[in-house]
């Protein structure tokens, strides 16, 4: 495992877990910050983990972009950053690994846009997410769009005019974390979510968790278009084979991969 | 009304009662079933019923597909069975009359897509719903379809990467379901659902159905385009023109179709 | 500020108030209704204000298309209606203010599609919220549009087949309305979540606005398509490069638009 700056990243057993950990600049995104990231999902995403959680050290989980790194750059400086930044997101939605957010403290803007991306989210009752761009002079335009996609859209709008943060509660209810525990279970109620997400063939969850992500914002049509070949392929698989088998045998599965 | 192996059929008054009768095997979704399901819909989308339920018998809602049948299926085979399937989930979704899912108990894999792809779904507290293939080796491709349009991305993604059930409370909180009610009040609230939602013109509720599944899930620019042409053509229908004329006459309306 | 008939105008400070005041026909949406709230849309968006609300006098919030503009149309005049109607939305969506719903009472067919189809909204216990046309013999399919775009698809489904209306505790619940209040806090709450959503840079939050809608409803990667330009554009505007540098030098930004 690389040497990183920024992050703390640990490989035990199944589970690789990030680590953002520069607590002083409340972890900030800087450039240096993102392309560590990057290479730390890109490398779990090449390991033989099942999964990976992301978190963080200090009193913020994230503040998004880090503006001392962003106000001196020109038009093509910053649509390199976001370009960067939004490579960091996709790459989290398409390592084959379930990718869980353990979220301690405040999320806001890109930060926030992380919890979102990820495929889930435990917070505990400390944190708090926000859109903060919403009262400052530029906006969260970035961050909008994977918080779009996990809450409704007043609730979006809300977030994303007001620039306010709500709390985990309010987070939870509105579906953009899956659970809120008092911070002293939060390393038990994400290990336990996580272990739940990543039974079974390692092979068939990664094929499915991607092609769930390929599927969704499509025309019904369409995603049954992507779902129909894609499982139909997959039941081919040793894996699927496996797991019908001890279904029909009234055994075990021995997952082959 | 075809004389059918795994369904009970019975059309009364307004309204067909499509009930899966194959207790003994979990209501499992072979293709003889898959084909039973597909007639008995297009059948009673023929007939001059208002409303159609779905309901089960036995202990399960229904377990999805029949792994006896897929397993030894290639990928040819697989392909055909998910391309019927998904033909039943459209045809539920075009014919003319509103459906109802009544789940009285476990709806997992391709039957928690039933109760998905049902306009409307009423369950028992005894029921659950999951999406279990993500804790096996194939996966819940096709199931999370309908279910990842029915309720928010994180919610989806815990059903579909950790298979396991959430309850019928759960699912009502989600939006996955409409009602939870005590067992006991299951037909009640079922029927009272579809009362109030097959009442006026069969035509006009029967196109609109329809263009709400044909706008859904587009841009809004696109779906005012369906929208604006669909409402207008309609505003010169006999039923429309009736409903007008009864408000404005300040009487009960009589509709013609 | 023009003379309307039907409308009552304010531009006071910051805000424009756009009241629908002919409560006598529950603020019913004839033709000549709705040409009134596109020139009040679209004059106040030429204006200074950040901020428009959009209220109601009278027993109803608004009770959707005027019957008596419609009945005696034939295809093209109630074409002509419906877009109009549609391009008023498209408009409150559009113009650089955050616009902000005050639902005092009941809001149904197209006066349910205003209260979606605002940014924001807030609403009296006494409010409720239906799309009528489920239970007549037309249907409200354009008003579906937005509702669609605010609430889970189950739900959706039974507002637009059953035509009932729910209360404006459910309406939160569901994500349709942001907040509700009891009746004589209605004003208080509107204008404290729209001082809330107004701070900040002019140019950035209406640019802001704008991109939300432009990259909602589509896959992901075409939403960062849209989010990545305009925010790297964005970055060079006086008002982003105002709050960076404020951030950065720990003092209160003072915003150039």
């Amino acid at each position: 495992m690389a040497d990183y700056e920024y992050l703390l990243v640990k490989h035990e057993g199944d589970t690789v877990r990030i680590t953002m950990n520069r607590p002083e600049r409340r972890n900030a995104l800087s450039e240096a910050h993102l392309l560590e990231l990057l290479d730390a999902f890109e490398t779990a995403g090449r390991s033989d983990a099942r999964g990976i959680v992301l978190a963080a050290e200090g009193k913020a989980f994230s503040a998004g972009h880090d503006f001392a790194d962003v106000a001196s750059r020109d038009l093509a400086g910053v649509r390199d950053l976001l370009t960067l930044c939004t490579k960091v997101m996709n790459t989290i939605q398409s390592v084959p690994q379930v990718v869980i957010a353990r979220v301690q403290a405040l999320a806001t803007a890109a930060g926030c846009q992380l919890v979102a991306t990820c495929d889930l989210a435990v917070a505990a009752e400390s944190a708090g997410f926000a859109l903060p761009g919403g009262k400052g002079g530029w906006f969260c335009h970035t961050p909008a769009v994977p918080v779009a996609r996990n809450i409704g859209r007043k609730r979006l709008m809300e977030l994303a005019l007001t620039g306010d943060a709500i709390d985990a509660t309010t987070a939870a209810e509105w579906g953009l974390i899956n659970y809120v525990v008092p911070a002293a279970e939060l390393d038990t109620a994400v290990d336990a979510l996580l272990a739940r997400a990543t039974r079974g063939s390692r092979f068939g969850k990664a094929v499915g968790k991607q092609t769930l992500y390929a599927q969704l914002d499509r025309p019904e049509a369409d995603a049954y278009a992507i779902a129909v070949e894609v499982m139909a392929s997959l039941s081919q698989s040793p894996g699927a084979k496996e797991g019908m088998a001890a279904f029909l045998e009234k055994r075990p599965a021995v997952w082959p991969d």
